[in-house]
């Protein structure tokens, strides 16, 4: 199973790109793609709805201010919909951060911090590796790793 | 022209009702309805994407928490769209009001105070008013009455 | 119909001047003024209760911290109003979006973001658009070369 | 010197009648008005206009939500304005305080507590007790008591 | 796999009990239990340590105020961790959601919406959806039956 | 009567100094001190306790964080104390505004605009102006030299 | 070593009276008194001068709003003061906790949750019980039996 | 005794060495360590377990975000556990502070200001001089000479 990465718009990337690495690390097949649910609601509407089929299990969306693209990607998709709440200049994320977590009732949505693309795809990972016993390996020495960077570290 | 009034459920009523009997004075027609963005997103698109050939003219949109009712609705139509930001248990509304104001540029939404729906549906006859004298003129006498009402108010 | 621009203080211009190449893009017109709700009560009173008859269709106000601009004209006047909340040093412009978008009922005011000033010109389009073919063409022109953009978008 | 007592709607009296009793118990004359800075423009300009020649020396205004009135007074008026920001259903206050507290420079406002209408009736008080030894001895009288009150609790 | 909710105290009961008619209704096994991580260290070790080879899939964790649960629980497993931020007297919950979502770079904690126990059991239900046809089925049959609901709603 | 400006700390002059200018312009005389209500508990004693009586009329103090500087003041002189909260670099400000504005009932603090420092001057010159002839007519000229100046403004 | 429980109005009896029960079972000797840093400043500098004479070794202060109680007694003693934010009517406390934790440099404040006064106690304690055994053996035991609790809860 | 100062990343290093200058300068042995409560777990759970016969007194725990170090580490000694919250980029630390100071019943943290570290470490200086004169003295001393430097201060 793959991992849609979707964002409202390319000023997102930069924060979004933390995820890459992460999936790459892991083995993770994935596909990013700029995709506003305010701009290209058609685009949203098809591209969402077709996921599933298309062989995807988890959808990372990354947005800021009023920011409904996760929400609305959960509206039109079964699959977990893991939510990156943008930095915003002048509220901090705060604004992101409460319009992707305060979700109704039915559809909800997994919140990682303001800006915790890594953290998103770690989670992915954690979701797929339920399933996949390779990559459920790759989280454990990549936990392994970094509680071994701590223990060794010297200040 | 017509004002749809949208909510996102029924508990969003109680606060919405405050635009209906504004409008009845101001003799707009509306139609009112309960419409989700994530519980019901066909519906949401047919309905919104079919106001202007309805013969609409101003959208209110009422929503609580990550509240995108009212963003989506935007991102459907080019008619100007009022939000109304729900009072919410936890929050006071704030989780509401960041989520319909704070939208990215190309898709303004009008966003009222929180619980404000009779001023929604004020401003939608304000905005109606511009091609329509008689509501123009209910507006003044509106307007002219609650200023008298407060000239006479001994304390 | 035109437009009225107003903002509290010259500071206010930067952020204000993006609803300028807006209007201009959809050929609207527009006149730009700076004109403060305390330092400048009178010119606030005449200009404001002026603009009906000269012919402006919507007000734009651009505020600040305790941001009394726009909840000052829509006393002031029919027109619909729109609130531009500036973003400020110490807050981020919270402090302006509450003191806007919290009116009393009776004298709505439509918000748009924090920092929103291309939203409100674009708002006052679709407010002028229910009345000007024109402009409602120019808009959905607008709408479909942003979300090409965004189609073509490789990331 | 009397003291004006303004505030913006009659459901803010309650909050407001705080200040009545401490200025009756000051001997301070007060006059005391419902006035609103949008819905009653007119009234409001002509009302704080006239303020200073009438014998008035501090005006207190109370108002809640996005709380105008004690920043238009101020710019109507060369008095000591001292607001007093209401206690609001969904926000708490936080929307009233920021809208009066945070005034441009050239325009101060002295904003009490949310809620705050006593101590306002004592600043006003205080203002005026730089010319006036008897209600200078007052307030002295009324610290006083208020200590030797704590002194004595036991708990 | 089963499902694993635990909450820091009896008063996150009332809340965290909105998880379990779902979990029942799709058919899902689950465990609940009160751990502290702070009054109870030893025994949130053990427990969540245990928790993988005892055949559970997700964990569900509910806290209030300085709500470290879910993050402590994440750092002792590499299952997926759903956090619930418990509403609060004082601050609403924003205590809890910030303790919650804000983890730090490696141990991601899936948030949902303050109080949103329910929405946790759905997003528990759509990650173990992803390897079980038949919850996939029960989750879409939900999704519909709650659509139906909104689509036939007279107001 | 004379104007004293203290500060709780060095850092804080840069913001307070604000004040100086526009007490010059106006004529009053001022006296600009360091004091902190916490590291120099005797001297803020002594200082306020003394100032009435060494010929002030208001005490301007600026403070941030836990600004506790203006409410100790309040309680150990009956002049009006005016509170300047300090930006900071962590929120903004706005602990010190509301460890400034929230003063309990009996003691008055008069809070302007975080940075407000020139605004606590006006304010200080507004209120010995209710006896001074001369600075009543300076700040009616300083207005209108401000209005001028927006009425003036080209944009 | 004694504790001194000091508050700044009868109001907070309610709240700081959880701090009595457990100094008692912990068998440390307290002192409980309502003082104010604003309306009793005399009493408050030679109470706290006087404590650590008096044989007290740890101050619990408890204090709502612009809360300055824990922060002027800091100033006044070089004994750890522990700080209980106390919940405020119209900002739940945030007021009462930024005004307490947000201590300058050189004056350490202790803050505890808001309306944490039996965490306050147990802080003294556990301060206290660096020299003395028995105290410590009480803690302990306190610790075991809540842990106990939660491992026999069934839900 | 000694002073355990524990941070929970490499980046908290900065902000926490204002502590060591403190301790060094009070004559107060302290070892710092990076441990995470996420990432080491089982260090944490040692390491904390371990300190009070290792002879020390007080812990330090430097943390940020959904900040748990402080109050996992207070779970599992009964010693003194000060936590300093971190700035953080995107709230300012607000997550921080909130995530240290809202700890249950039964289980306290000593919260300081947000990037509080030298505080932490006067706090510390102060609860071990309750049982050591010498500290006590020095204490003494910094005051003083704090005090004497801002009165010495010429504006």
């Amino acid at each position: 199973m793959k991992v849609a990465i979707i964002m409202g718009s390319t000023s997102d990337l930069e924060t979004m790109s933390g995820a890459f690495g992460i999936l790459e690390d892991f083995g993770i097949e994935f596909e990013k793609r700029v995709i506003s649910a305010h701009r290209t609601p058609e685009l949203m509407f098809e591209y969402t709805k077709g996921l599933k089929e298309r062989g995807f299990g988890v959808v990372i969306a990354g947005a800021g201010g009023a920011a409904h693209l996760a929400g609305v990607a959960a509206g039109l998709t079964t699959l977990p919909v893991i939510a990156v709440p943008m930095p915003t200049k002048n509220l901090g994320g705060l604004d992101s951060l409460l319009s992707m977590v305060q979700m109704p009732t039915g559809i909800p949505v997994a919140t990682v911090a303001i800006g915790g693309a890594k953290n998103a795809a770690i989670l992915a990972a954690e979701i797929l590796a339920l399933s996949d016993k390779e990559i459920d390996g790759k989280i454990a020495a990549y936990r392994e790793a970094s509680a071994e960077k701590i223990r060794n570290t010297v200040i």
